[in-house]
């Protein structure tokens, strides 16, 4: 962060906004009002439109002691997306309300918008709105993404049958062990400032939790493969937790492979550090942002030679239960110990 | 407020939304996908559609000491609803984020909720999704509205022209004095507990504080007589600043006459309880959530039988500057003093 401080009453509302947005280029023809007026105006020519809403909360959702600015703009544009892509469809615009209590300078800002409009850069959606305001306390984020698909080629969770593979992209449980680094670092912090983090080795699992990506690349493929998943969801409070959904709202049960389940190297290295069980990281942790879906048998073949699918098992009768098959053979049921905001187990 | 208490935690995340949104009914047949899975979808068959979104913080946009959660809920979906009416769109969905401290109940919940969908079902919207988690202080609330309008008739804020009619729906002030009204009763209560609000006669400033409308019934009135607002936008701020952007946006000055800003009596009244002038107390007070709109003169014949529809000025060219005509003939430059989140005069 700069070493700076402006403050931002210099500028008022309107001139804060102009200030935090004046090189966000608009990127979609769908894009025909961005901000400025009382709301946008879009226009998905024949397409439906698909939405979604987060509300990200300091202490809650993120802790500023660990997690950069730019990059905590970046996340809370990335989480959005990556619910855009769940449904099959592709992301065209978000809006961004933020409040900030009057710790938070204009270039702390500049540094948050950076990591917004890199984000908006490269998955290329507009920013077409949102609200500034002052909060009591902390830094609050809300985000709603807009996204477009050709009529009825929505994926829901729900649309899973019987004997339908379950696919998972790229590797889980990174982002929980970044979390439980960064969390065990401020503690250390806390006790002795002096010391300085020793994070060398931890590139992948810290990127995992501060700069995740949507997987805009699992939609080019599943197109490329003309695969179309029977259901589909992201992998955002932990794949045990995910799966249960997916098998719920589809009314099925499910069995899933342990040794299947795709584990960086780097991943478990940290958790054989921490003294957990990658499994259990990869089962319970969250903000994997991956892509969790199903799909029929009979596209196996095309996605073989992928290395960013991997199936981990198969949708089954609800009677048959949800059950984990381990490494040893053992079969257990599943059960949701995701990552909850009310601190309870659902 | 009922006297229950149900601690929200017994519920979970997931049984928490399905709790609060069970009695919401879909009511718009472009409404292809609602709350449960990722995203939702919406399809506008054509027409475009329009996004608003405002971030509702407790402590600096409301004060829980003197506003029902019923009227918050109620209230938070109206403020958006008014900015897709701006447009000259209706609006046809929601998404309503919500977080709060575990000092709330599940009873206080379903207050607000109770609100949200009372506004739902008035102004014939869907609610499809959103967000539920905690926060570490305060009630926090995140609407985004959407709406549709048929291709080009959406009206901004930067199309009106010289000569154009300057015209306000309703009446202003009312909001600004029941929340004088309110912080004024807040403070004897504070002082001296004991002391029970005099709230009589004071039902019209009350209730345009607490319980606004959006001016669907406006765009009614325009379609009937076949008029389409050269530029438009809703009254949150204050007539001043909200004037101004409509002339800095359009490139304009304009002439607003003292003597024809509508007030209503029970404004005027309490105005002069408070020792403020009602002119004042329109043209800097915020939240009426009154239509602002400029159209042709050749217009003016069609609304002069409207008594929601008050004509109060014209545009005229930028150079001639924003001014306004008192009942004493006196002429002063328009200066925004309205109402700013960051506490300064823009």
């Amino acid at each position: 962060m700069s070493t700076e401080r402006t403050e931002i009453e210099k500028l008022g509302e309107f001139g804060l906004i102009n200030h935090l947005t004046e090189n966000f280029e608009i990127q979609n023809v769908s894009t025909v009002l961005s901000i400025g007026d009382d709301a946008a105006v879009i226009d998905h020519f024949g397409k439906q439109t698909v939405i979604t809403t987060d509300l990200l909360i300091e202490g809650v959702h993120f802790d500023l002691m660990y997690t950069p600015l730019k990059h905590l703009g970046y996340k809370a544009v990335i989480v959005n997306l990556s619910d855009i892509y769940a449904m099959n469809a592709q992301p065209t615009q978000i809006t961004m309300s933020i409040a900030f209590s009057n710790r938070f300078s204009l270039e702390a800002l500049n540094e948050f918008y950076d990591g917004v409009h890199h984000a908006c850069e490269l998955y290329g959606v507009d920013l077409i709105g949102g609200d500034t305001s002052t909060s009591q306390k902390g830094f609050i984020i809300s985000v709603t993404a807009i996204g477009e698909v050709s009529p009825d080629k929505y994926v829901k969770r729900s649309t899973a049958e019987s004997g339908d593979l379950i696919c998972v992209s790229g590797d889980l449980g990174g982002a929980f062990l970044g979390l439980t680094l960064m969390e065990r670092e401020k503690q250390i912090f806390l006790e002795n400032p002096q010391v300085q983090p020793t994070l060398e080795n931890e590139d992948y699992i810290v990127g995992r939790l501060l700069r995740p990506e949507a997987r805009k690349d699992i939609l080019d493929i599943l197109e490329q493969q003309e695969i179309l998943p029977t259901s589909m969801m992201d992998v955002s409070d932990g794949l045990s937790s995910d799966v249960l959904h997916l098998c719920k709202q589809s009314n099925l049960g499910c069995r899933i492979y342990e040794d299947k389940i795709p584990i960086h190297e780097d991943t478990k290295a940290a958790a054989f550090k921490f003294g957990l069980d990658p499994t259990v990281c990869a089962l319970n942790g969250g903000e994997d942002y991956e892509l969790l879906f199903t799909m029929k048998q009979s596209d196996y073949d095309k996605i073989t030679l992928q290395e960013e699918i991997s199936v981990i098992g198969y949708m089954c009768d609800a009677d048959e239960g949800t059950k984990i098959i381990t490494k040893g053979k053992n079969v257990f049921d599943i059960t949701a110990q995701g990552w909850n905001a009310f601190g309870n187990k659902a």
